[in-house]
């Protein structure tokens, strides 16, 4: 359908020179999964500028930890406050529907700087893309809804309901920002989750898990190495099995979303330490890795499966019987998350961005755990992910976003407020 | 045969008491590899002390650098004095055959202090042991024959000939200090090194090149991890071909005293090192190792058949053909070394031992490279491993060597002396 004059009204009060400056200016203050404090006091302060309500708290780390539904954690954050942040717009046309955005702010470290071709804290502008650390997960999102909200309010509409923009810390390391959030009070009838999906629509993403292995094998000097037992191979057996079951938990996916994909749930190895001298061998290994949670399925039976597995060759193995594995679950534990691809949301983003595009936006599934699963699963919060910018270049060096992309989707977001509310 | 008189007088000299306290004065001294100017001025005035003629000098270590036959090097040497020292003792019988001693002051790092029971820097005796770095590779040796040497020339036999004891610097790193002493001038009729061979006879010993190896791959999300190109998939296939080439050099060795090892010519990988974070597929990896030398193969040619080996491995695989992998040769490069069974040194050894314990002793080959390869090769000395100690415990938490093997490395060295230089 067409756009209404009060709908192309609100999108050109959208002020893109402002967006795209205040993105820039906020990927200049690195916000390191941990350390966000001055980058979120920096934005309480931009919302306040905007005459937004805003609630900024300090976040009580070790009570929260005691929650049996804390969803992990990883960094020390023992230096550092961890806030809370949500600002809040009314409406101007009577109660009605909330309807929440929520990103985050921290973000991944920048790696090896030799690998990047811009300054990761410049935000520099360069060809139509603006580069930096956090430019596409998910600074971008994040300010697009901040001034997707500011647009509909400075243009006068009548709003028959109200916004939200949740901007939350340690998402990375598994979700202590929308938890918090949540047992603050905050809700809504809706959630718009801004990560960078490159718009298209995904009411679905997998879970994942952080595991950490120990093998220990017995030393001996390489010139009589067959008197040692080398970890190596050892571990070249135990990637066997875990490839292996890779193969099996990605057999007969059918999630119509998920099961589409080549590879739904991946087991990645992701850091492998081994021996200390050439010349001996090698007795301590450790791997640590990060296995997909299905759609549905329970984190403590992937767990289990997990350590089934490696347990089972272990029994087989005369060394490793004796000389068992240490597996610790690390970090964040993320479970998969979902709302129906025909909920109410789904269809009106859907309809909105066909509207702004001329084109039916694509519906995927995500193999990577996120925030979502927190809204839908334990704030009862019908929640989508869309948002600008690649996920294959979120924490990656030269990590950027597209200028364009980011104003497309505050469009999005303006008119899905508008349409959303009025439903 | 039976020991004459003269030979039962001069074993009687051996100061069995001042080898003992010697030696652990001299482990309290480290002397790590690169490290080891303090010990050699200490071990210096000892000899100082015992009116033996000492010629201590300082290495042109970069002028070394620059021969053709330099052995390798490893550490940084910049730091640290490189010093040579050579003791001789005339003899009182007239002018003759010259023996040698040779023995390394330098030592492997302790590694992990908790997996020592005992503090490796403390020489301590605990059960008829004694515990530190060095104290079996090879400080043990070194001061045996120091002590064989004392005895000699304390018991006023007439010695028809000179015996001279070489400590030498770098023998873990590749050699440099042998390679010194024998462009400083020292030679002789015979050498004998004073490594652990738990007072066997070993007249060969293979050699040994040590390699890193870094592969590349491509990084990606774990969540799509297909993306990306684990450097850890590569690596398991090349770690096969290792050891397949490992076998394939294992096959068939007919040298007599090589070829009754279970395995002659160990490949050993002893450090690997991939990635930095659960949820990237790894993109870079470095793995070190060492490779035996076959008796009498020359160093390039095992060189080029390593490389060929993993360059055709490289060339099958799409990845691999374009991302070849860097292939660097460190530290020291040990060639083998030996001398015939029925060489004089060897039969006249065999014989003392067989007088000194009632037994023959065992004549064995070793699969690591040591400085009798020098002597041999580089020196034209002909040269026999022969010393107190377990080489299996050389390098490891917990090295210690037997006092009463000590002793009776010192009273082997007084007979093969008094008997070699008679012949």
């Amino acid at each position: 359908m067409a756009l209404t004059a009060i709908e192309q009204n609100v999108l050109a009060s959208l002020d893109e020179q402002g967006l795209i400056q205040t993105l820039r200016d906020f990927l200049r203050i690195p916000s390191k999964t941990g350390q966000e404090a001055v980058a979120q006091r920096w934005l309480a302060q931009r919302m306040q500028d905007l005459h937004l309500e805003v609630d900024l708290w300090s976040i009580d780390v070790p009570a929260l930890q005691q929650h049996p539904d804390f969803p992990g954690m990883e960094v020390d954050r023992s230096q550092h406050e961890a806030l809370g942040l949500v600002s809040s717009w009314q409406g101007s046309g009577g109660a009605g529907k909330r309807l929440i955005f929520n990103g985050h702010l921290d973000v991944v470290p920048e790696g090896d700087l030799t690998q990047w071709s811009h300054d990761p804290w410049g935000a520099e502008l360069d060809d139509q893309f603006i580069y930096g650390r956090g430019a596409c997960d998910m600074k971008g999102g994040l300010i697009a809804a901040l001034y997707a909200i500011k647009a509909i309010k400075d243009s006068g509409v009548l709003l028959p309901g109200s916004l939200a923009l949740q901007s939350v810390i340690g998402e990375e390391d598994g979700g202590l920002g929308t938890f918090a959030t949540l047992l603050r009070g905050h809700t809504g009838d809706a959630a718009i989750v801004c990560e960078p999906t490159n718009l298209k629509l995904v009411p679905a993403h997998a879970g994942a898990l952080t595991f950490l292995v120990h093998i220990s094998g017995k030393s001996a000097h390489a010139c009589v190495r067959l008197e040692g037992v080398s970890v190596l191979e050892k571990y070249l057996e135990i990637h066997r099995a875990l490839i292996q079951l890779e193969k099996e938990r990605n057999s007969n996916v059918t999630h119509p979303l998920l099961g589409k994909l080549d590879l739904p749930y991946p087991l990645n190895i992701g850091r492998v330490q081994a021996g200390n001298w050439s010349s001996s061998v090698p007795d301590e290994l450790f791997f640590e890795g990060r296995i997909g949670v299905a759609m549905g399925e329970n984190c403590q039976a992937v767990r289990e499966q997990f350590e089934q597995t490696l347990n089972r060759l272990c029994q087989a193995d005369d060394w490793l019987k004796d000389h068992p594995l240490e597996i610790v679950w690390t970090g964040g534990q993320f479970e998969s998350g979902e709302i129906p691809l025909d909920h109410p949301l789904v269809q009106c983003s859907g309809v909105c961005l066909q509207d702004l595009t001329g084109q039916s936006p694509a519906i995927e599934g995500l193999t990577a755990g996120t925030d979502l699963r927190q809204l839908v699963n334990f704030g009862k919060i019908p929640a989508l992910l869309l948002g600008p910018g690649d996920v294959r270049v979120a924490h990656m060096p030269n990590e950027r976003v597209r200028t364009t992309d980011i104003l497309q989707a505050a469009r999005a977001y303006i008119l899905i407020a508008l349409r959303y509310l009025q439903q």
